[in-house]
């Protein structure tokens, strides 16, 4: 039987991970604090949007109704600015000279911009350009309502979203609480970043991408360690790290003699729920569960893997811990055919170039995982489907952006 | 003649901005203060990468020559692991067990993986699995030669950079330092964020929007102030402000009584380069220059013109101030037809959706500049350019992401 069919697809893996996530805890910030967290509460609008009827340009408002009547002499009774009440129109026939941002005065429901009239003395001419009921104006509760619900999913705290906050007064906002992470590097051959290899010796650096990648959740508490492929030392040092709620180990989950963490880990009590994926790079992919709650990912050791592996696992599960939907799927063009290697789902570096306007994926030359020059020189991956032979140009894939 | 006439366009405005960028000084980092910063470096490999012929699967390394030559048993001469010698193949016939990641003996230049072989008594039996001369061998320097240019540009820190960096022993790294900003929300109708408003006052979220901007680029060195529509309150609170780097304001900037921001730039000597450009929203924009070197925006004081401002203008100025190469375009078609509303460029909220695997922009329901849900519920701009009339389902527009 050929081995292959021992292995899960990607999408069983995904949801095996996937089904792991629980609802997140909550704290509450400063909103300055909380730039890029997970908002975790209901919005609900404070008073209605825009609060009152507003001016959209400098002019004069005006009764419609006056304008329809063929009126295009108007007697000028006041001024009204930006912060201040907005008042009263007189009456029939008079106007009130009016800024942008300014509340609209009871009685008006038109605006004629500065632009259309020409003012005399204590009085206002307008042009008689071609004038619609309401223009220029925003109606008060036309954004949203008073108590109408604005957000009832977790998002992230963007400058739009940002903005709107700041706008309802919450000074305060709760957030998801982030989960505390370990990773360690495993291999004999791994030295920090300031040790001086030998020949056959490498620099530890699937750390170092892990600890960015989680920096763009603002996960900044995180404990990164290297341990040599020797089953005492690691399960000694996995051990206390097991009370994480994330722990990501990179190297030792292939089958070789030095590959000693699948079996570290159960031996600690880590219950397996899958090892090994139909994908390239990263199928010797292993995900498991302490029964304390700590989530453990064993991804490949190759630099390459480790990050497509963030990318397509990791990410996707940190998003549903903090109750967020998915980052949304982008499908472009391939811009050259592609041969399939193997009979896998395959991620591969892109880079996006444009080409009259339609914008295309370019394969990044690659060597092997270990390659990781191919993904600093690309925007992000596409996957070239299990279930399809030789792509042609043109072709949609799916396109995760680093 | 036409008001429209007088106003510059969106690319005679980014180019009279772009032209303003200075190169930006540079400081030292350590590697883990650097994620999300701007590498002001050249890369250089440190050595070969990879640094040796490096296994990429467990198995038994051999010359191919022998295999060739029709033997399918070898002698087992030892065991290579990563992080040891890799050794020299003692002879014709022999070969070696070899982990992942360590090193290829000399005189080996093929793996068998593991699952092609039958362990016996100091030997091994090849299956007689097809083989291909260099196989499951990253070959020394095939990714990059020692001494060889690797990056020559400025780029963000992100993940795989992260990851080169450390590979190649970069504990500390140049980087561009970042500039200092200064905002203020100008309007007598602004309240702060605890603030209790009457009727006719809102409270201040664009000065939030442009923190949570900047912060996308690490600038957290950032002033905010808000003021009122006072030539005098404005002009003493902003001269101190024009030693920054950028003041940028939002408000005051059109032509009514109110507006005074662009004479009170004017007195304080600051020099305007364009007032006012041929687009939606955000057509009173304001560029200019102080003698001492801080450019200054004035922003339209509506929050979707604020935020479209930063997008369009602002973050390609950072950008190119930083010396990163502009964020690359997105074309994608739009979901159904859209109506031009003016001659002007325009720019709309947009959502992502999938529709059979083909990404689709949608126009988000959308008020008036003054309606922040609309950014808040979409993912990014699209833009409507001026020289197109009605848009139909299909047609590729450039996308923005917020």
């Amino acid at each position: 039987m050929p081995e292959s069919h021992q292995l899960i697809s990607l999408e069983e893996a995904l949801q095996s991970i996937l089904q792991q996530a629980q609802p997140p805890e909550e704290e509450t910030l400063p909103l300055e604090s909380s730039f890029g967290r997970v908002l975790a509460e209901q919005i609900i609008a404070d008073r209605d949007y825009p609060p009152f009827n507003r001016a959209t340009m400098d002019g004069y408002a005006c009764s419609f109704e006056d304008i329809h009547l063929g009126q295009n002499t108007f007697m000028l009774a006041g001024t009204v600015m930006a912060g201040e009440p907005a008042g009263i129109l007189p009456g029939k026939g008079t106007c009130v000279c009016i800024m942008t941002g300014a509340p609209v005065p009871e009685g008006a429901d038109t605006l004629i911009k500065l632009e259309d009239t020409v003012l005399g003395k204590d009085q206002v001419v307008f042009s008689g350009a071609a004038v619609k009921r309401g223009q220029f104006i925003a109606r008060q509760g036309e954004d949203a309502r008073n108590g109408q619900l604005l957000l009832n999913e977790h998002c992230i705290i963007d400058p739009s979203l940002a903005a709107l906050l700041a706008s309802l007064g919450k000074a305060n906002v709760r957030v998801c609480r982030l989960p505390a992470v370990a990773l360690v590097s495993t291999g004999n051959e791994i030295l920090p970043i300031k040790g001086k290899p030998s020949p056959y010796q490498i620099r530890d650096c699937n750390s170092w991408a892990l600890k960015a990648f989680l920096m763009q959740y603002r996960i900044s508490e995180v404990t990164s360690i290297r341990l040599p492929d020797d089953p005492v030392k690691l399960a000694a040092a996995i051990e206390p790290l097991l009370e994480r709620d994330i722990l990501i180990l990179s190297g030792g989950v292939s089958k070789g003699q030095a590959d000693h963490v699948p079996a570290t880990l159960k031996s600690l009590g880590v219950q397996e729920i899958f090892h090994r994926v139909r994908i390239k790079p990263g199928q010797p992919l292993w995900f498991g569960k302490f029964p304390g709650g700590c989530l453990v990912f064993g991804l490949p050791g190759n630099p390459v893997s480790v990050q497509a592996a963030f990318k397509v696992f990791i990410e996707p599960f940190l998003r549903k811990s903090l109750g967020l939907t998915p980052v949304p799927e982008i499908f472009l063009p391939l811009g050259r055919g592609r041969e399939k290697r193997t009979s896998f789902d395959e991620f591969f570096p892109v880079r996006l170039e444009n080409d009259h306007s339609a914008t295309l994926l370019f394969p990044v030359s690659y060597h092997s995982s270990g390659d990781f020059l191919s993904t600093t020189l690309s925007h992000g991956l596409a996957l070239h489907p299990a279930e399809e032979k030789d792509l042609m140009e043109g072709q949609l894939l799916k396109y995760l952006s680093w």
